[in-house]
This record gives C-alpha cells, structure tokens and sequence, in this order.
C-alpha cells in the first residue's frame, strides 16, 4: 500500500481527503469477492430495504441476527467465524454506498483473526472467549494498532496508533473479530458526523436526514445491520444520538466502568467531564454481553482511573420484591419542548406502562436543565477550544458548521484560568448534589425520557444537545431504545407509527420556551412531518450514576410491559 | 458569649489570636467540675505518664478502654453517655495542657448529647444506633454547626458554618457524641500542626517534637487518650504522620469512599488530587467500626461525587484459600532512607512476618518515587498556591515555616494554565498506569513501607512527604499502626524497643541518595538518638485502590503475624 499522504509531508487538506476515500475504497475493493456496486442515482431517500433485496440469502440470515444468536452459533461451529465475517463485510461495503459510514473496511486482518478463530474451535472444540467469531465494528478514533487514528481531523491523517485500545485487547481476548472502522465528526463534538476527510454520513431510513453523532459512522452501520455490534463513544449524547436516529440500542454506562485507554482525541487530561465508550447494538442482549465480558475482564487493574465495580448478575430492577418499577417521566426538559413524533412515541409507551401490573408511572420534576447545559458547556472545552482549533488549522482544512457552533457560536466556551475552572467545577458539583437530592426526593428507579429535541435532524440542524449532555453531566447512564415507531409509516399522513400526531402537535399560537426552543419549533415548522418521513423514533431511560445493571435490567421489564421489541 | 473578634471587624491579627485562645480557655473552664490545671513548669518533656497519675481512677478506667469496648457498656447502660463524656472532656482537658491540641471544647452540647442518648436507652431498652455514646473528636476544618471554622487562617475566623459536615450527620445518626474540636496548621498544608492562633501542637512523647499534621491535633489527643477516636484529613499524609508520631492508628481510605463535604478549606473545586477523610484511633477495631458505620449508611446518596461501593464484610486479604498474604516491602523510597529507629523497627517487624507460615515478604521494587512528589506537588496548588495566600494575608498573620517551605520553596508549585494542568493530569494517570502495571508485575497483596524518612520531627523540620503522598497520588489506601516501640527505651542506650540500632545507623560515609536525603540525614547527625528519645515508632501498611476492606483484614494478619497489638 502506497505511503499516507498527509498535510505534514506538504499535501493540501483537500489531497488528504481524496487519499483517505481512495485508501478507504482500495480497502472496500480489496474484499474478494468484490462487494456489488450500486449504480450510481439508484438509491432511494430510504435505503433501509436495499441489503435485504441485494445480498444472497445466508447473507441476510447471518447479518439479520444478533449477538445473542451470533454467538452460540459460532461457538458450536455452525456458523465459522470466516462465513459470519463475510457476511458482515459484504452488508458493510453496502451500508458504506448508502450512508457512507465507513472509513476502512479491514478484510485483510480479520480473515485472518476469522482463521485464526475457526483454527482454535476445530483444534479444541471450544470457543475462545464468550465472544467467539463476533464481528465488532468500531468508530475510528478508538485505535487499532498499525492504523491510522485521525480523530476526524485532517491534519491528523498519518497518525499510526501504537497499540489497541485497552477495550479492544479485551474484546480480542474475547474472541471478537474487528473488520470495519466508521466515521466520525470534525472535532468528535456534533450530534452528526460531518469531517472534510469524508463528508456527511447519512441517515439510511432518510439520507436527507442526519446518522447522528458523533457515532454516527456506527449508527448508521448497525442501523443498516452491517454490524450488529458497535463501538462508539459519549461525552454528551454521541452513543445515543446516532442509536436514536437509526433506530437501534446504543448504551452509555456511567463513566470509568469501562475501559477509555486508547483514544485518539483532542484535550487529552481533561477530566472535567468525563467521557464514555459504549456499544450501539442491535438487541438488549448485545448490550449487556458486551458490559458484562468487557467488566469480567477486571479492566481496573491495567487501568487504574477506572472503577472497580464488577458486573452484578443478580441486581434487580425494582427496590423491593413485588414492588413496582418506578418510572419518572420526562415529558419535556423546560427548554425545549420534542418534535410531535417524539412527543407521540413517548405518550404511547407511557399509556402502555400505565396499563401495566408491573409499572408505577410518575411524572419527573426537571430542574434546572437550561443551568446543566450551560455547565457542561462551561467544562467541554477549558482552553476555549484552542486545541480544537489548531486541530482544525493545522491542514487548512474549513471548519464545518456545527463545529463552528459549538466552538464559536456557543456563548458558553470560554478560555478558563485555574480559578474560573475551581468555580465551574464548584458549580458542576453542586448541580449534581441538588439532582441527588432531587432523586432522594422522587424516589424513582428509572427516568424515561426523549433522545433528542425531534427524530434524526436534517443535515446540520443538530443544535441541542440538552436531553442527552444532562446524564453526561450528571454521569447517569443512559440507553437509547427504538420503539419500533417510524415517522409517517404504517398508515400515510402525519402519523408515529399507528398514532395521529394530531394531539402532540404545536398549538397554533405556541410560545417557544427559550432560544433554543425557538430554533427546534422553527425546524418542525419548516420541514414538517414530511421532512422527517421514515425516521426512527427511540427514546431514553436513564438510571442513577453507578446503577448500570439496574438501568438495563429496568429497560428490560419496560420492553415487556410495553409490549415493545428487545431487538430492532 | 461575646462576639467573635476579627479582622474583618478591624481587630489586629494578634487580637483575633488572644481572642480564640480566650475562647478556648473559656470553654474548658465552661466544664463543671473545672478540670484540672496543671502547675507551670511541672510538665515533662515526656507527659504521656501524666494523666493516669493525675485523673480520678474511673476516669482513667473509661479512658483507656478502646471503641470496641466502650460500645457494648454504652449499648447496654454499664456506663451512661453522660459518665463517658465526662472522663473524655477531663481528659482531653488535660490533653490541651500538655500537647496544645484543642481549639475548644464542647461540655454544653455534648452533655445535652449524651443526655439525650441516656433518655433514649432508659426509655426504650435500645441504643441509637452503631456508635451510641461513643465520644468522638473532629479536626477544626470539619465543619459543625454554629461553630466557628477557620481552617488555621487567622483571616478566617467568625466564618460561622450553616451545617454539620456529611460525616458528622452520619456519625451523629449512628450515636456518636462530639465533645472537642482539635487544632491544624495554617493552610492546611504542613506535616505538622503550627499556625498563629494557637502556636505548636506538640508530641505528647517528647514535647521537643512534633504532634505531626495536619491532623496534629487529633493525634495529640488521641495518643493522650483524651479521645478513643478522632476524625481527621489526607491530601499528603495529614492523617498518616500524626498517627504515627503519637503511636496510634490513622487510616487514610481510597478516596471517594468517605464523605468529605463540609470542609472548611481553600481552593474548592480542585479535583487534581482528591482529599480524603478518615480515623485516628487506639484500635484497629475502631478503625473497622468507624468505616463500616459510614459505609452502611450509603452516603453516594445524598453525595454524589462518592463511590457507591458498599462496605465488604466478606473480604479476605489474601488471593486464594490457604494462600499467603504476599507483603513486599518499602525499605527506602530511592529518594530518602529512614533514620535508623525506624529502619530497626521496620527490620524487626519483617523479621517476624519472615518467620509465620501465614505470610510471604518480598521487596518491592519502588518506581520513580521521587517523580510521583514532582507530579504530586506540582497538582497541590494549581493556582501558583495564591489562594492560601490570599487566606494568610488576608489577616496580616506572618506565614509559619512549613507554610513557606510548601508554597515557596517548593520548585514544583507553578500556577498553571489550562495546557500545563492538562499536561501535568496526563502525567499524573500515566504514573498511576505504570504503578499499576508494577503492581500486577510483583503480584503483592500489600505493601509495607515507612510512614516517615523518621519518628516524629523536631518542630519546623517535617519536610520531606514522598512515604505518605506517594500513596495520595496513586490513591492507595493506607493505614499506619504503632509498632509499641519507642525510640531509646527499653534499655539504656541508643535503642529502638530490645533493637539495638547500631547495625541500622547510617555508616560512616553515606551519600545521601537526593538533597531531601542529605537535609534528613543532617536531621539525625543534628539530634541523634537522644533528640528523639520517647518518640514512637508507627510503620505504614498499602493497599490497592479501592481494597480498603482487603488492606484492613491484611492488617489484622499481620500484627498477629508479628505479634503486635491491635490497640495501643
């Protein structure tokens, strides 16, 4: 393979750029045999039948399952490790032609991690890990030894990581099989994933909409199943975002419960917030396989910032045996109010929970949100986003529009001294003792709430980051859940799945509740339903800081009690 | 009572001073049957013989039992709230006048307290809780009600605060009964206990020495027994060194465990090196009862910077069943050597361990101890230390020598921007990833190590932290435990406990190992055996982050390996 060309060695940005798709599509084409190309113009604003309708049948049959199916079948051998991983490449090289997710598929490796795998199973008759022959796609700035980790930024390209990250030696050790990188944002801080090395990766239920982000490459491959299991990472909604706007489960776990060595990223010893690494998964029990094999692993004893909580199988979601699953509910945050679709999918699973034995439905008490926002935006970037910045300059490179949002048009960034972080940390602290004293008070085990201020935005419209950068802040852990619903389906007009909107529109002489609010409203009334045709609609439970098994073994009674899938 | 003189008000630094000792004086006076004063000029250098000579025998008796014992006579009505306070208050009177410990006493509240507690048994046959009774003194920083909180600063005083301190609500829930406040150096920030409200706190071994600090005060009183269990803080030994100088317990939990809010102190909101709170106490038993009381009573809940890891009864400090407790051991840091006492001690308590089949002593191979001060002390006072300027020359007070010696002779303080603070956080997580790698390397359970480079200093000389902020850095949790030896007794001669120290004396033409070895050595070819005489000898047990319960049980085994005592 011919020499990175790169801003450092006297390149443009713009030369960068071209080099790194051509990079990525030698490595798209190195797969043999070739994945089919799509001819150009003819692929529809909704692309989400397109794998099913062109890849061979046991293609479909493997990519269409999940972890939980995945894994007993590769470990009996019925499926090997190289027929799984084929599969996957193939819906990936795919996925990459409709949403343009990907930054490198990695055929070359992970036949040979597949032989390796498939080797071991013949010679011992037993799997090597709990994760024998899974296929894990991961976002590129999680860094794989020998490649290059450019964080999105283009003046980065060239940068060869010097070993895994912590949380991929695990998974390896687990027995699963990476063959794909995704993309991700300029900077890492959008809710989208839009760099120059790449472009815009799209939302396939609707490519005029967003994959979110900053996962978004993620998002997008495993809403397109060409992964059933993801990587991501969430600092203030980038796990969740790109899960909620493909319609798939994507899980923040309270930070240091997981491995975060490994990251090429800017700000490197800022801990002011902390971020998270996290699956975005097809099933629930993706989600929890992944947490626990990666927990069984006792990851703080390589990485001592981590905490050493170990998987807890036997907690129960509920405080008292027989008691009811108490479930705050957030209609909406006090600064902006959720798109209709949003505000339908939610009014629909409360109806369903409050018709359940096993649900006790109250309505939580917001405080503050619009004081947590400007917290957390306060600590995002201490040196006022100068790092950021000279990221971005060092190849000339433009800055994209949300990261000239955040950075710029963001009123709260500002270049701290030592004693202006002491008050900000202050204030973060006592932000978080009023929420703890707020739960004490509510009394409940699970918040439900909206993703986002709407489904998938359009392109660049990703401003508000609210509903997702609270639990950052408050370092709850979150995960995101597709209800099944998408915008406009089922029945034609202006529907969520089987429910007329009607009830959750905007009334006629709405008042926005803030700025941002205003800019949300604005959104909905320029685009309308229609904009948003096909959008997935998820929503939120969010659990107590350190409460992750909690929170998903919560999920998993919710799902029942509202009669909605654990897999998408 | 008058109104607080202070400089606010416009009274001279001086006159704030004379008016806290006023105050404090007034207070031990407030105690009926005043307690005894002691003639001018009659105490010894040595006065920890004088309290059992001059207080009534019954008072003597309470005294000298430990936590463990005087919880089941409380519990049961053998001894009433009231009669235990009593002897405590008389006690820790005496203690003032020999050590210079106490910032005041309590009798008001504390005999409504133990009234309150008395009424509660007779009336329903039960104790309050876990502590009923238990009289426990707190370090002046940690904040009481209605009290004054000055933290040291002479600027400070008439800082009234709003609420007990978390620790103190848990402690007060449990029975406990807080009957005198105890002294700390100005800024917090000295190995000794020196600031200009009330002069020195001094050893109660050897009055030419320092009690230690910044918790001197508590291991004055609680080394006189005017207190069985005291509270006190650790940023760099706080806790550890007044233990160890006064021969008593002092436990410094991971930190995060225990509750710190409600302090009173500079520089809130710098997270770079987490402050801890913990015991000082006459038993190891003690130590259990206190950690396992806050433990049980979930304080994350209400302060959501903690760690919700419950206390662990069940731990066993060794890996496997039947397996040995691996101790390395710290002989010297690589940057300073022990003076010969406590190099004996340590060589006669590795001495024993080698000879019990229940344990297995290796050496541990120290990593650049003299760089984790360098990363330590440049993460102490980002802000170039002006808050505790600011704090000192707030009232004109003259700043004490070891405040000097912290904040401007130390090289490492540098007031930081933004990038050196993230460069100085990297360094400080990449030091802790290579500890730990080391400690996954040597396989140990525990680490035994000085607490010291010596016994208790002569007064202004505490300038050498590396053994006990070693662990702040890396987060360890330790506990200090007296040896039962003290320097030069036993027998004539220059003598630790039956050990003669000549085969543990610096030979005749050491090099010292750093400039801080060579300052440490001059210290003993200045005072000689004879300038420590009496001191304790207290030596330092670590554990890994987080096994605070393992370190504990580890403890346990390994005084009764060596044949110490579990109380002093």
């Amino acid at each position: 393979m011919p020499a990175t060309i790169t801003t450092a060695s006297g390149a443009t940005w713009e030369e960068v750029a071209a080099d790194r798709q051509r990079h990525r599509d030698i490595s798209l084409a190195s797969f043999k045999p070739s994945p089919l190309n799509l001819p150009t113009g003819s692929i529809p604003v909704d692309t989400s039948a397109i794998p099913r309708s062109v890849l061979a049948a046991q293609d479909v049959e493997i990519t269409e399952k999940n972890v939980e199916d995945l894994v007993p079948m590769l470990a009996s051998g019925q499926w090997s490790a190289k027929t799984v991983v084929q599969a996957f490449m193939r819906r990936a090289a795919l996925a990459q032609q409709l949403a343009n997710c990907v930054t490198e598929l990695l055929p070359e490796q992970a036949l040979k991690r597949a032989a390796e795998l498939d080797d071991h199973l013949a010679a011992t008759g037993k799997p090597i890990g709990p994760l024998h022959g899974v296929p894990i796609s991961v976002k590129e700035h999680i860094m794989m030894k020998g490649l290059d980790s450019n964080a999105g930024f283009v003046g980065w390209v060239g940068r060869v990581a010097e070993e895994d990250a912590h949380i991929l030696q695990i998974l390896w050790a687990a027995g699963a099989v990476f063959y794909v990188r995704t993309t991700q944002p300029q900077t890492l801080m959008h809710l989208e994933t839009s760099n120059n090395l790449y472009g815009a990766t799209v939302n396939p239920y609707n490519t005029t909409l967003t994959a979110g982000g900053s996962s978004g490459g993620e998002g997008a491959l495993v809403g397109l199943r060409g992964s059933v299991l993801g990587i991501g990472t969430d600092i203030g909604g980038s796990i969740r975002s790109p899960a909620a706007n493909n319609g798939v489960f994507g899980f923040k776990p309270t930070a240091l419960r997981l491995p975060v060595g490994g990251w090429a990223l800017t700000m490197a010893g800022a801990d002011h917030i902390l971020p998270t690494i996290g699956p975005l998964c097809t099933s629930l029990e993706g989600v929890l396989l992944f947490v626990r094999t990666i927990l069984h692993a006792s990851p703080w004893l390589k990485e001592p910032s981590l905490i050493p909580i170990p998987w807890k199988d036997e907690v129960k979601p509920r405080a008292g045996n027989g008691a009811k699953l108490r479930v705050g509910v957030i209609w909406d945050d006090g600064v902006v109010r959720p798109h209709p679709p949003v505000a339908a999918a939610l009014s629909q699973v409360v109806e369903k929970l409050r018709g359940s034995d096993e649900i006790e439905v109250v309505d939580w008490q917001c405080y503050k949100h619009d004081l947590a926002w400007e917290i957390i935006a306060k600590l995002y970037f201490c040196d006022g986003g100068a790092e950021e910045k000279a990221a971005v300059n060092a190849s000339g490179e433009p800055f994209r529009p949300l990261s000239k949002w955040i950075l710029e048009e963001n009123p709260h960034v500002r270049e701290h001294t030592i004693p202006t972080l002491w008050k900000a940390h202050q204030e973060r602290d006592a932000y978080r003792a009023s929420y703890a004293a707020l739960w004490n008070e509510q009394g409940v085990d699970v918040i439900l709430c909206p993703v986002g201020p709407g489904v998938a935005p359009k392109l660049d419209t990703s401003r508000y980051w609210g509903y997702t950068a609270q639990w950052n802040l408050l370092n709850y852990p979150a995960i995101v859940f597709p209800t099944g619903a998408k915008v406009g389906r089922d029945t034609p007009g202006v529907r969520v799945g089987a429910e007329d909107l009607g009830t959750h529109e905007y009334p006629a002489d709405y008042k926005p509740l803030s700025e941002a609010d205003a800019y949300n409203y604005g959104l909905w009334k320029d685009n309308g339903v229609q904009g948003y045709d096909g959008a997935p609609v998820s929503l939120q439970l969010v659990g107590r800081m350190y409460e992750d098994e909690k929170l998903l073994r919560a999920l998993d009674v919710l799902l029942d009690a509202a009669g909605l899938a654990k897999t998408c």
